[in-house]
């Protein structure tokens, strides 16, 4: 096991009607004056918007706006909130949605305090060492944002996607999370936020460092709680605990407890994030696609996690590792189409993908190799992706 | 799931010489003037208190000593801290040690900032509104107080202990957590530890509560890689990564990842409470010979659970629920006898246990009715003493 520090703050406040505390919890917490953050209209037909503004109203908490934050989130209505925040003298952000809107929200909320281009803090010309605070309501358990000091952006000039970590400035200092309040989700953004998750998960199990059980059984429990409720909230979506265990997993399965003390991997995430800048597929969509071929590869190449994730996660009972891999790769295939994603760039909708331009940009944007489990070279990456299709 | 609000704000600073951290925590989260409270000669013999001075001194802290914390720790040793911090104006408490050392830093840290008794916290006359920040330099993983809201506190008018828990205010700043620093644990102290982990674990898991699966499969998680590593640990104390998982196994089980969305039950826990105080056992030994006799009542009362936790965990096959969870029964008491723990009142020395003051104390301290998941009556508690003999 590798030293490690696992530090998260975030006061999680989870169950029905939880939204009602907005207004306490951003008067404790963010300050007097809130930057609120959104998405579509979901939030506002929903009249969750509605009930937001009420309670910081009810603890005069003043606010402004930011609305129609997009899925892959962009630079420019980051700038654009930055400017809010130093003109109105903002003292927190607020933001209420998924990922995307999350995201958007730790931009401006460490750009804010920051001189220079906050994109500084995302291509690794600075680090983060001071934020506002953030809030969140949640809408959407996929990005595990609401427990994460991670945030992804994409600059729109070269439609650049990155994604950065923080061990603890930009983690939210609350979260709530109603499950209610996922409900109305259209069934396949439910099945990609399942992706999401558990492609969270996977990205920390497939490591090098040994000696990690204790991380190792927590994140297979929660894989196995996910993959148990998936057909549960995709058949009875107002099913509430079936809800309520599906959002809690995302949280945990980003929050970093299914990764201490080892090595991550991450390859997946980077050639996905290249997936959908280019093509402007749903994150999730694009995991199911790239996380088994990736888990292919690695079944022929390293097959020791895949093997040991298949036999306790799946039930297979294959001896031989690299066979136990493949097993593991086709049942969680099978999982995927049994909620309704795709599994190939077909499925995507993205008939002759441009490989080359995939591997070109992932690399030039992440490096020579790419992940921990195995770095893997342009050759390689280029092999994975001919498997997705 | 019922609502739940989840807040752990401590910073877990992870594995190979994270003590040397001590002073600079400290300064930071601590303030500058700090109490330091440890246990018995081991920390000094060891060096360990030596480079926890050295390290403060390093970073301009100030500090003040209060020693020989004793397992269940008690009042007086409380009062005489909180005179400390009043007379030295303290701004924090450092606790190196286990879980007595912790409660007892925890209880200064609160009563210090009180007007009254501080035993009021512990008697229910007043609730903690404010303490002092906590730091931890962990020595003993078992009591998980370095990650939990928790402390328990024996008076020694009437030998009366008790325990309480916070949502957030007495969880520590920062726990400083070195696998080695246990390497020299006797090995009847790690088998306490391993019990009273586990015994965490089980508190929460025996729950009434449906739709609670992702909280199942996390403490079934974390139960079953306990069980995996303590042979190890008691065959190899100087194993590195065993000793690293049971270490951070015991912060899981007790900072409430393991019990997040349900009621919980603390029976056993009120049960061997008693046998400490009037025996003056170590409370994880006394957990072994009470639990699985708790269980045994159940597996006959309210056998659901049990049976769960009998297949999930000890891999028991029996489709009778009653009949799964004495097999389960059988497979834990088996367990602790492999690590040389006591499953019998005899075990622990105790020949002939005068139940009925057992009994009478734990109802006059604790309430006519005992535990979340069955409430015991005074005649069922009885019973329950009686199945350990």
């Amino acid at each position: 096991m590798e030293n490690f520090t696992f530090w998260t703050p975030t006061k999680y406040v989870f169950g029905r009607g939880v939204e009602e505390n907005t207004g306490e919890l951003s008067a404790a917490m963010l300050g007097g004056k809130v930057l609120l953050v959104y998405g579509g209209r979901s939030a506002e037909a929903s009249g969750l918007l509605g009930r937001v503004r009420h309670s910081l109203d009810s603890h005069a908490v003043e606010y402004h706006e930011l609305g129609g934050i997009q899925p892959n989130p962009t630079d420019d209505r980051v700038y654009e909130g930055i400017d809010i925040v130093r003109e109105k003298g903002i003292s927190g952000i607020l933001a209420v949605g998924g990922g995307s809107v999350i995201d958007t929200a730790k931009a401006i909320a460490a750009g804010a305090l920051y001189d220079g281009d906050f994109w500084d803090f995302y291509c690794g010309k600075a680090a983060i060492a001071k934020a506002l605070p953030v809030g969140v309501v949640l809408t959407i358990p996929a990005a595990g944002s609401e427990g994460s000091g991670n945030s992804v952006i994409t600059k729109l000039d070269g439609m650049i996607k990155i994604s950065i970590r923080t061990e603890e400035v930009l983690r939210p200092r609350f979260a709530l999370m109603n499950p209610e309040l996922t409900f109305t989700l259209p069934p396949f953004q439910t099945a990609c936020g399942i992706a999401d998750m558990m492609a969270h998960i996977f990205e920390r199990y497939f490591s090098t460092t040994p000696g990690t059980d204790l991380t190792d059984r927590v994140a297979e429990g929660v894989l196995r709680s996910i993959i148990e409720l998936a057909p549960v909230v995709m058949d009875d979506p107002c099913n509430y605990d079936a809800r309520a265990n599906i959002m809690w997993a995302g949280t945990l399965a980003h929050n970093g407890i299914c990764g201490t003390g080892r090595k991550e991997d991450w390859a997946s995430h980077a050639m996905e994030h290249e997936i959908s800048a280019v093509y402007g597929v749903a994150h999730g969509a694009g995991l199911a696609v790239v996380m088994p071929a990736w888990m292919t590869f690695m079944a022929k190449n390293r097959p020791e996690r895949g093997a040991q994730m298949a036999r306790r996660v799946f039930g297979v009972e294959n001896p031989v590792d690299t066979e136990a891999a493949i097993e593991g790769v086709m049942k969680l295939r099978k999982f995927f189409k049994s909620i309704n994603l795709p599994t190939t760039f077909d499925g995507l909708g993205i008939e002759a993908p441009d490989i080359d331009l995939l591997v070109s940009r992932l690399h030039a944007n992440k490096g020579a190799t790419i992940g921990g489990y195995y770095p893997l070279t342009a050759a390689e990456t280029a092999l994975i992706y001919q498997l997705a299709i």
